[in-house]
């Protein structure tokens, strides 16, 4: 039995809102020293202003930045794994428009698990993964065109990366270098992030020696809900629902006045801002620009100014990347499936580090129930 | 923000071998005091002397053991609640003999998320977990007469009990009450147990405020690995490798000396042994001499007494349920899939008490990985 495991360090937030955080560096992906978040000990600066989603998701399964030819190779082994087995196909057919779309990647995700098992030939762990980031990219996009179109799309392009492929997908056309450039870095600031819950519950699954779509399934089922995953349709919703930043500094008022709570703001972990904050508004601010209009970015801008004032809280990754995928044309309700497409890469880091080291991951707490309580049979029940 | 979940008080477990339990009682549903289990105050015992699944199922779910007419409209409701929507029906067709049948609960539980939303039609928590209980029933014995013999089953029966209804479709016709009885037991016995990795996983999935369905999934998840819902497979193929007593003997001893592990021994929790073991093993002993044949029983026995004096170990759960499994003829496959249909009462009651005070679970760790590192150009890696 191995005597050391960091999960074994792991302690209880209290909740939201953290007690005493600040003090301790986080996680075994993501420093944290001030400000700086770091993947495998690389700045996220540098991540997200150098290196493609395909360079991190390497980086983070394979424990290494690629040289150019080992990126070559993985890119082109990504392409070749975007192809959905038609069971896939089928199922996604039979999935509803009205579902929520992190359910969608949930079932594909788990019915993978059921087509090719891993550990049959040669699948490993980072196989897995891999082949999930690229089914998934296929999977959003063929599920909401069938729903929603009755359209069957082939789920091959001739796009390089993940950010390009969903969006040829996704549009039916190629799509400008601008924008996928911007959802690539989008990816990139997603790809992982520490013990949260899902990571959390990836791991759980994992340290039973479960397979690697179970650890996966588990992982995109705690985005599911609004408080890991849901916040940034929320936000969007917010920015989508001014015309004018005067607007929306009113409204803001308002809401913080009947105490209402605003979408994308504060961390529990970067009370000084969360670094990955700045890069995604400089995504969207030059979006904007490209696009000639900056109605959103402004309403955006605004509302962080009003908050920054009023309350002393920052944006968070969500606020500006929700400006950034409504720029890039990203429809409100794949933000958070996009998001667990790129986690993937990090959850699939995380199961490989725990079987690595494996100890179940089985806690206790103080029961808290009724004391014994004597039977009564069936007959005596009133 | 409330300020009380016993979550927060959660510390984890060193690994399988556990530091320093039995000092503390364990969990929210399970007390332990010296070698009592309850369920909401209720000892295992009696519950599985006097109690049906159902009224088990009730208990964890509804909070309170069900007086006859309770019971009698809640056996009525899950009966309605048995049959498996086309969509499933489909899936199930999708997936291929050879993958693990928990991932076939596990998909078709995602599934069912997809196509009965939670909160509309009045769906609550309550609800799903009873919808996925009497589905699951169904899915099973569904998906491996399809996967086997190309046989499309009806999910429908006149069985009044969950047990039943599984044992009708399995074997296509009704089954004797001993064997429905002692599956019955087997189920009360697997419905809750405290905080272990899969219950973790579903509240850890549900503190995101995601919907059940997504916690039960991701708790299914859990129970694909071998350490935490496989060893009950491993101990029957062990009993089963044996003819007669003397043979499991030699070869447990041989076994005991190149220090192989014997599974369905042991438990952390219980140092002086697993009170639903001795109800397992009554079960198991009951059975064999119904069928006129306790050679498995014998071979089982013969096992826990060499185990006892060579190593000091009680058998667990495990141990005598695979016996019993086998004896009801449940093949060993889907042994670890019926206790997850069990289980899913004590998930749903852990998530129905999740969302009752919640708090989002999120775990802090040491980062234990690289310092910052200088970033380089693609061009310059080597």
């Amino acid at each position: 039995m191995p005597q050391s495991n960091d999960l074994t360090k792991m302690t209880f937030d209290s909740g939201m809102v953290s007690v005493g955080l600040g003090d301790t560096p986080i996680s075994t992906a993501v420093a944290q020293t001030g400000s700086v978040i770091s993947y495998r000990g690389y700045s996220i600066k540098d991540l997200a202003e150098h290196s493609t989603y395909e360079e991190v998701a390497y980086l983070l399964i394979y424990g290494k930045l690629p040289n150019s030819k080992e990126l070559a190779a993985y890119q082109a082994r990504l392409s070749k794994l975007r192809e959905l087995p038609p069971e896939i196909r089928s199922i996604l057919e039979h999935i509803p428009m009205s579902a929520h779309p992190i359910d969608v990647l949930r079932t594909g995700a788990s019915m993978m698990g059921t087509l090719e098992l891993e550990g049959e030939q040669g699948r490993s762990t980072a196989h897995v993964a891999d082949r999930l980031i690229a089914t998934m990219t296929s999977m959003l996009p063929y599920w909401y065109l069938f729903a929603n179109r009755k359209h069957r799309i082939a789920t091959q392009s001739e796009e390089r990366s993940i950010a390009g492929h969903f969006l040829r997908l996704l549009k039916g056309r190629s799509p400008d270098e601008t924008f996928t450039q911007a959802l690539d870095t989008i990816l990139v600031l997603y790809a992982e992030h520490e013990f949260d819950a899902s990571t959390l519950t990836a791991r759980a699954v994992a340290s039973t020696l479960a397979d690697s779509y179970s650890a996966v399934t588990a992982g995109i089922s705690a985005l599911h809900g609004p408080l890991q995953g849901g916040a940034i349709e929320a936000a969007m919703e917010l920015i989508a629902s001014f015309d004018i930043p005067l607007e929306a500094e009113k409204s803001i008022l308002n809401m913080l006045q009947s105490h209402r709570l605003i979408m994308g703001f504060g961390n529990h972990t970067y009370k000084n801002g969360d670094p990955r904050s700045d890069i995604a508004k400089g995504l969207a601010e030059k979006l904007s620009e490209e696009k000639g209009n900056t109605v959103y970015f402004d309403i955006s801008e605004r509302i962080e100014q009003v908050m920054m004032r009023e309350k002393g809280l920052y944006p968070n990754l969500d606020f500006y990347a929700a400006t950034t995928y409504h720029l890039c044309g990203v429809p409100t309700f794949m933000f958070t499936p996009l998001s667990a497409i790129s986690r993937t890469a990090g959850w699939g880091a995380h199961v490989i580090e725990q079987q690595r080291d494996n100890r179940l991951i089985s806690p206790r707490a103080d029961y808290t129930g009724p004391g014994a309580r004597k039977y009564r049979h069936l007959a005596d029940r009133s």
